[in-house]
């Protein structure tokens, strides 16, 4: 099981570094790279196109501005590509969210809300259990312990 | 192989039968259903909670509007969820759109383009394929034909 | 007079919190949750489905980002359900506003501002007043203050 | 029980007639009028003054563009005032929901989706019923209606 | 030669008080009050019916979120108004904008930039000064002085 | 009593007609006149430069897309200059609205709404009202046929 | 002089032949393809490689959607690339503009107007014409029949 | 090689410094000016006509807002200008993208992203580079570095 998660800026660490936790957690293999598909795309292309021989199986690709990199990388392979959009300095994230989402015909990228580095991980790993039944599981424990935080939460309200 | 695609109302189907299509064109058997998020809450939850064990591996929500379909059913399923966003008659989609990929952290939906009903299609044959290898190459086949296709297009061009 | 206030995440309680004191200062009994549509959905479908035998007789939902809360709530009863768009961290509301107010025909949601929340309690009084004329009498004392409050507003500026 | 119906131009009627005739099918008085805010501005204070002891126990206000229909009413009487924003030539409706939603602290409108015309009516339903239980009985009967009419769609995909 | 500058809450006031500058540095009288369309309704509609018999010559509406106060105004005179739309804490005065200026055909109101609180007082001067050709030789002078800033900005960096 | 009417092009008539209509309704005389900010600027700057001996009172300008036409003019004159933003092929309006409200400090330009031809007409009616009283009456009389024409509509709904 | 003009689909032909017109009536040598930044996206690479010693000057790149293909092409090219943002079904090409204007820093794309297909070429002439000085005579002539065609529609109407 | 940086208010120069550092740092000449469209339309007139015979090659217009200034300086030169859109305190820079972009037929502006001022460099380079040859050298030098400090910090992950 291993998550490339490819971020267009080193920038973008802040945001990442939380999509690389979620899936360390569930013991998952990541890979975090620096990728632009600007400024080094010949990088981006040859990643992209040795991604599925090199072990990976889901890419995520996380990119602010006109992000045209998870959809670069999609264009280069046939792994499923999860697109985390980056809120920039302007556009409040929506420039990001529609240069990713929006993909013409013949090649889907799988979209999160801006800044959705959590959902990122965690549906990279809703992905990988199709195939790998102890991350359903592991999802499973996962769902269950958020639902009982809520409710600790909910329960503390009731009690106030 | 199993897909289940739900839309929020029948009136979207002349969207989803493309993609109903391209699930079919790669070998993949679908489901398609009418399951409103808020006229037939209860069904759409025994739906979700019941998907896994009814053999489904891969969901597609697609609706319009304050589009919550998608969402709701990752609520009650660990499968992956696809959203296609609709674009109903106001707002130009923009607010199915947002209403899908803006979901909070802890339960993501793969959310593809508004109106992108072949893309949908496309990521769920995407993920299949990280378990199933055939669809791989299926899917590479899919991307040669798809290739070719604008190659012939940008030669008729050339040589006009 | 039972008005539920059921919020999405605990972060949101900053808001939430005028909304519950206005209503406190009307002598309206309140309920503070949190129940998350997407974390604990069971809670969700089972608080709505119970509100109206529990007493409850209007209930606020207040969510941020994919605002899906309001809407599921509305879904399982036919008490009257309000919905308070949170304002989170990208998109400054509209992604919560346009999840909470474009509902589909057949279940609608009240909608008011983007972190409205004395707005909330007031709209809740207000429904509530229908019933309970003493709330009425306690809206127009209200109105009187608060169009006093200008008026001692302008004529400090009058007499500038 | 009995709803007024307010439109600021009589071409909102193609709109409104929805939401007149849900709420006759449910038994509810209705009272559709053409007052302006702009055009006719004392009559719409006078309107909302005297509402009240007019026997008018909900008010809802469809308007296009800047709508301050719904707002201006909701100045002049403590009744509910339901806002219906009303999708005219330019801006998708997105300036009539702005105007009618984003209402300041102190005088709420409860808001319905862009052109909501039979979620209007359905709001001003479940309003009347905290008071009138009948209604809620007439209510979860539609619910019931609606969801059959799903599920026959539903079951005619799954029958196909 | 008297302007009324109104504005629907006092916290308006950092913006609107760049407008009475203006206006006061080119000897107009100022009348600045607080107004509400919807917490001071009345005061609102006489304001504006007694403005016109009070020597008032223009209105300057300042107003945020669903600001419907100029347009308010505006119905209860034929004295021209100025739309002055002030940024709230959403919407990045967005929802102020097209509350304003998209009024409906019969009644306008003559809009200027979110936040521009100096332009809300020129444009007032400069529809004075079609009457009061004083104020058109006093706006010729502040133009060219307005010219002569940038100019030596303008050498400032040529000489650098 | 002249009004000028500057188009950016000949195909914003078709909204400009009305524009034209109102103001000789009025009596006022017009100009109506197609002047590019963009492929006749020098023909632009040296109206606006004489629009004052000549006799123009106020100046209407109506543009679409990128909008420049009202704020030049207005930079090249001290007359009030009224900006009525067209509504063209794509952006809905919002590019022309933009584009000739947000004037930054120093030179305003008093906008109507998206294609509000009429109300254009209306301002520069109001505008010119200061100076010519006989204008003020004829507002008022238009003012209340106006009301009339919607309380007549009124009546028909409420005598049906 | 010769100018590329690559299009994403052939269905934005529609658009982009008006852009070969203008070029054709400058007397440039176009060239005129189709190629996907998705779909050929090593065709893409490659023509963008080898444009340069192909005697391109200039490209402009057309596409709607998420549209990557003139950044892509920016990328793998130090030539001046045009962007034309091309009006797809939804968003009103909104979704075009910031996908192909936001370049992040390092590689920027010559953006014009959604759908701005005769300022595409323009564009390219203007900066060819750098270049070319016989070009900046062709193009001052053009401006002069332009200013001309405006002078006769204004003239036509003073004279109506 | 000569390149002039205008800015509509020397306020903006916090972001244009960028734009002349990257110019100088590839040895092109700059002048960088305070010249407003609104406040000095003359000075703008006056400066674009003369550019040319000043030797002039490229314009970069920089401004927020309604920012006309790019516009007004294409309107009165054939010299290829460059849009840089400033992000100003409302609206989040799209009211100056979109008076920058959306330029009707006739007169096109090259715009690059808001606040993008080290595009709007590089662009001008790329467009100067058709012309001077030893630019392009060094833009390949320039993209060499600057795929070399993304491959670093790319290297950096990997060894981490």
């Amino acid at each position: 099981m291993k998550v490339a998660i490819i971020m267009g800026s080193d920038s973008d660490y802040k945001v990442v570094e939380k999509t690389e936790k979620v899936l360390k957690d569930f013991g998952v293999e990541t890979q975090v790279r620096v990728i632009s598909a600007h400024r080094t795309p010949n990088r981006a292309m040859e990643f992209a196109k040795e991604a599925e021989e090199n072990g990976v199986e889901v890419i995520i690709g996380a990119a602010g501005k006109a992000a045209h990199l998870p959809g670069v990388l999609a264009a280069f392979t046939v792994l499923p590509v999860i697109g985390l959009p980056i809120k920039s300095s302007t556009m409040d994230g929506l420039d990001s969210l529609l240069s990713i989402v929006q993909m013409p015909k013949g090649i889907p990228v799988a979209t999160v809300a801006i800044n959705g580095a959590e959902n990122a991980a965690l549906l990279a790993i809703q992905i990988l259990s199709v195939k790998y039944t102890q991350l359903r599981e592991k999802l499973k424990a996962f769902r269950e312990m958020q639902e009982k935080e809520v409710i600790e939460k909910d329960e503390a309200f009731l009690n106030k």
